[in-house]
């Protein structure tokens, strides 16, 4: 167990300083405070040991530039409920911390959470390119992300749903449905989920005896992009149905294909990903793979007490549901198409 | 909520003949008896309705056929340890049922856990063709599938080690010690494990920048197959490495390299899987990837309860840890062969 003498040897400088920097004390210099907490960090001292009793403060900590988490019908929010629900009736004390790319590069994850006195965190919102995102493969301070998997760190977790079943149903509905020819669009794969959607999404179609090249999918950061170039392109190869990699783009989906003269879900099926609360009211109302967000919070705050108690817990999966609504379906027999021509 | 009631309107008898089918009364027919249980499951009866308070009975069953689990060395044994530490002093009753294929032939999974009012069951040793398996696929009472994954049903949820995550450590350590050629060797892909990890060993060397098409692997379900027709093959093929499906596999790959005339780690690393009790004791002690079997128990039981208090966890993947010991070294270099060569 490290104590403050330990931190102490380890610099050569008294304990009264090390207690001053661990502290904010004013009188201290800034750059033997950052090398006070760095030592800290690195032989693994944690405050809980100066109180004698384990914190019970965790913190949800929310990537403010990635995600709205304030107001209720945003995707972020139900996942705060849920794992406060789950936490403070275990004896947690939650807080949620909204950051930015500029707040990583001031302070490091770990000396955050040694300063703050935080137990442990759940993040949300972190894309593959923030600076934090590199500290997670070796940070000491449990951390369960979101929709993000670290290899080899046996201090984070990922939760999420399980995006091979959730790609697996849509494309089993789909088929059921008589489609055949399935395209898929997604935003840019800089993100852990869009690169594991989008792997998932040839994996069903391989699994269902669907053929699916490269060309069956179209990938854009910009929203417009896949809209006005990927889409129409899929239109025109024949696909009967297209699956969206979220909500978002399977609503603007659905608007374009009217604005081109085609009819959803008569002409083309749409299928979106994630059931936000808006998908019920798309026109028709959005066929969809659900992530139950209540759950997911749950599921954070069962992941990091499992870290916290020891137990290692590398990822944790819940079970996608497929949301069937009017946004799909049948694929048009070629009866149907003829007797169209005609009319 | 489900009553005796409705079971008996469903069917048209009394509430006194199917208590009786419930309770296994004498007095009644076996066909009538199984129509009701069937009803029961399928109506999603429990008992726990008639005694007003949840049953707080689980059962762990063990393959008996595929699996060793009561000698404190075997490897179900420390899992089955890890489950009770959980739910016993959560409150938890836990039975460990032994059971084989014709056990499972003759009662469905859900009649036999409503029969003993089993609330769940944490299920260890089934292979790819045991006839529950397919009951799991869409099963009502809460099971806990160690190393097998149900893909669609909310009522099941897969544990075990991250073999990705495994292989790619594997792999990882052994590109370090400058191995290139590295095969691989597995027992038949006959369950969901030997699959996954077939599939991670792949996307393992293709993360490294490392060669290998299926020639690489050498998979057979016989033991003197893979050692006396794949093993010779890889070495012949120049691999410097070989990691090896599970632990039994590459301590008899260290001793086949032995008498063949190979030096073990200086002519051929070997890597095993699991970290077996027996691991440390090869000669050499064998370099292989961990699976912490309490871990493995308690998150078995984590999960268990998860499904029981309607959060849906799908997945839940233990980090996997290497154990580096004397079975893999630095591969050799051409000076070395070299100079050997002469002597």
């Amino acid at each position: 167990m490290t104590t403050i003498q330990d931190i102490a040897d380890k610099l050569g400088i008294s304990k009264g300083t090390v207690s001053k920097a661990l502290n904010n004390a004013p009188d201290i210099s800034e750059t033997l405070q950052k090398q006070v907490l760095e030592t800290a960090v690195e032989l693994g001292y944690t405050r809980l040991r100066r109180y004698k009793k384990p914190t019970r403060r965790l913190c949800v900590i929310v990537q403010k530039d990635n995600i709205e988490y304030l107001e209720p019908h945003h995707f972020a929010y139900d996942i705060i409920m849920g794992f406060r629900q789950m936490a403070e009736p275990a004896g947690y004390e939650v807080e949620i911390i909204p950051l930015d790319v500029k707040f990583q590069r001031e302070i490091t994850y770990d000396i955050f959470m040694l300063q703050n006195d935080f137990a442990g965190s759940f993040i949300l919102g972190f894309s593959l390119g923030e600076p934090w995102m590199k500290e997670f493969s070796s940070s000491r301070t449990p951390a369960v992300l979101y929709d993000n998997h670290m290899i080899g760190n046996p201090n984070t977790a990922y939760v999420g749903i399980d995006n091979n079943e959730g790609m697996e149903l849509a494309v089993g509905y789909l088929k059921k449905l008589g489609h055949q020819k399935i395209g898929y669009l997604s935003s840019a794969l800089g993100s852990h989920i869009m690169q594991v959607r989008h792997r998932a999404f040839f994996q069903a179609m391989h699994s269902h005896g669907l053929k699916a090249d490269s060309s069956y999918a179209g990938c854009s950061y910009y929203l417009s992009e896949c809209m006005e170039k990927h889409l129409p392109r899929l239109l025109k190869e024949g696909m009967t149905a297209v699956i969206c990699c979220q909500d978002t783009f399977a609503s603007a989906a659905i608007t374009q294909c009217q604005q081109m003269g085609y009819q959803v879900p008569r002409d083309i099926s749409i299928v979106g990903f994630d059931d936000i609360p808006l998908a019920p009211y798309t026109s028709p109302p959005l066929t969809t793979v659900r992530q139950d967000r209540t759950e997911l919070g749950k599921s954070g705050f069962y992941a990091l007490s499992s870290l916290l108690n020891g137990v290692s817990i590398g990822t944790m999966l819940l079970h996608a549901e497929l949301m069937a609504r009017q946004s799909t379906a049948p694929v048009r027999s070629e009866e149907q198409d003829r007797r169209m021509a005609k009319e």
